[in-house]
């Protein structure tokens, strides 16, 4: 099944939320630290507590990175918890020179058998196409990003008119002869959003920058409701993975998103 | 000791060479295939024969990422087996929002005890911060990169009439509070390196595209010799370690890379 499918099907069942599992040991309910694996552990329960209610999960490298060679392990194990009609993004921001990012999509989706990536465009076409080159899976290309430096260079004016997160876009449009390109667009960037969506020419976007990072639900919501843009997708991780700290941690992680789930699809425009 | 001092040091003694260890199953010789860890075998030898005649190594992430956990534990014997007075750069590329970053460089300088880093700048000082506040590292900011498709975004001119290359060295300029950061200028764009070494303001530069990539060693290091700019690396990778594929090909990639630093040596102006 291709990734773009995965993503449509969820989507068609009105479930727009990705479930961002960025386990951190020091966040993790105390009781998982006696389990073998406790991140695996965790990783677990949340899947299996979330797993009807969400359209995608991100797993972000950083937090399993951070654990050095079993936390690859970690990471293999909790891609193959998760059922194959889910999809599934490494979140990891490659982009490099040509063969070596060609490792890096070989080890992305051949070998950690992920569905979808994150990329940086920063180095041009060469250094995102051997991503792009693999037919079903899908490649989420920063733009506009949810932090506030985004200003140092991604809103900067070139001599064209254009900001250069628009020119990414413009670019992203010309790579796309797969169509297995997507945006990543920052939720608190409300008002971009809004002046160029219709540019999105209907790719997937992932929005990171709800919750803990400041972007409304509701507006933003709106504003693709309002386009008639359908292919996006919330990234959510800490307000959702952190809900609660006790033995129902996992339950109520379930419950936020279900709430959450409620929320965009109630949102009218 | 510093990072900036383990690479001035070498320096002093007109060593500019960074040996890339981008080691791959593929390429390393075949009778190392027998060992328990091919490839902790093959840097392991290539070290032995290299370590007095360089400046530095680079681990390139994405050829031990590819070999998943197991990759991460090689990476990490790696490091362990490189003198400590040598600078040893993570060349992973990193660049993330602020808590995601900071675990990328916890894992980077403290997992992994790397000195040096190389840094994407898209997303602003927030995505880079949590490196530079580790000030006896070294953070090497891609600028300009040799790749051919640094056209599509780094050599755009900006409103201001500055290229997005050049507006990356002034902000990281401004970004370099704790002497710890440098650039990432690929040695492909001779005549950008020769418009803007004066801004570099002294800063280290690490310079990929030397050989495979097609830039020449000779006109890079007039270029610096001229500027009298001398912190400079000159990062060679396939070059040096695959430079011969027999029983010996540890001490023929030694042998080559005297050989550079004599060409480097012997270079005037």
């Amino acid at each position: 099944m291709k990734a773009s499918e995965k993503l449509k099907s969820k989507i068609e069942k009105g479930l727009h939320f990705c479930v961002g599992l960025d386990p951190d040991l020091k966040k993790i309910p105390k009781h998982l630290l006696n389990s073998d694996d406790p991140i695996l552990e965790f990783n677990k329960q949340i899947i299996e507590k979330t797993v009807e209610e969400t359209a995608a999960y991100k797993l972000n490298f950083a937090f399993f990175e951070s654990l050095g060679g079993r936390g690859f392990e970690t990471l293999n194990k909790t891609v193959e918890l998760i059922p194959s009609d889910i999809l599934i993004i490494g979140d990891a921001k490659r982009g490099d020179i040509g063969n070596t990012s060609k490792m890096y999509a070989q080890s992305l989706f051949d070998h950690f058998k992920f569905d979808a990536s994150t990329l940086n465009p920063y180095m041009g076409i060469d250094s995102v196409k051997p991503f792009l080159d693999y037919e079903g899976k899908l490649n989420f290309i920063l733009a506009l990003t949810s932090n506030s430096s985004a200003e140092d260079f991604e809103k900067l004016k070139l001599e064209n008119g254009k900001m250069i997160f628009q020119e990414v876009i413009e670019k992203v449009k010309s790579w796309n002869t797969n169509n297995n390109c997507g945006l990543v667009f920052g939720a608190t960037n409300l008002s971009e959003l809004t002046e160029n969506i219709s540019s999105f020419d209907g790719m997937p976007i992932l929005l990171p920058g709800i919750g803990a990072q400041g972007g409304s639900l509701e507006e933003v919501v709106k504003v693709f409701k309002s386009a008639q843009h359908s292919q996006f997708l919330i990234n959510s991780s800490r307000a959702i993975i952190y809900a609660d700290n006790s033995l129902n941690f996992a339950a109520e992680a379930g419950e936020v998103l279900k709430k959450y789930n409620k929320s965009v699809q109630n949102i009218e425009i």
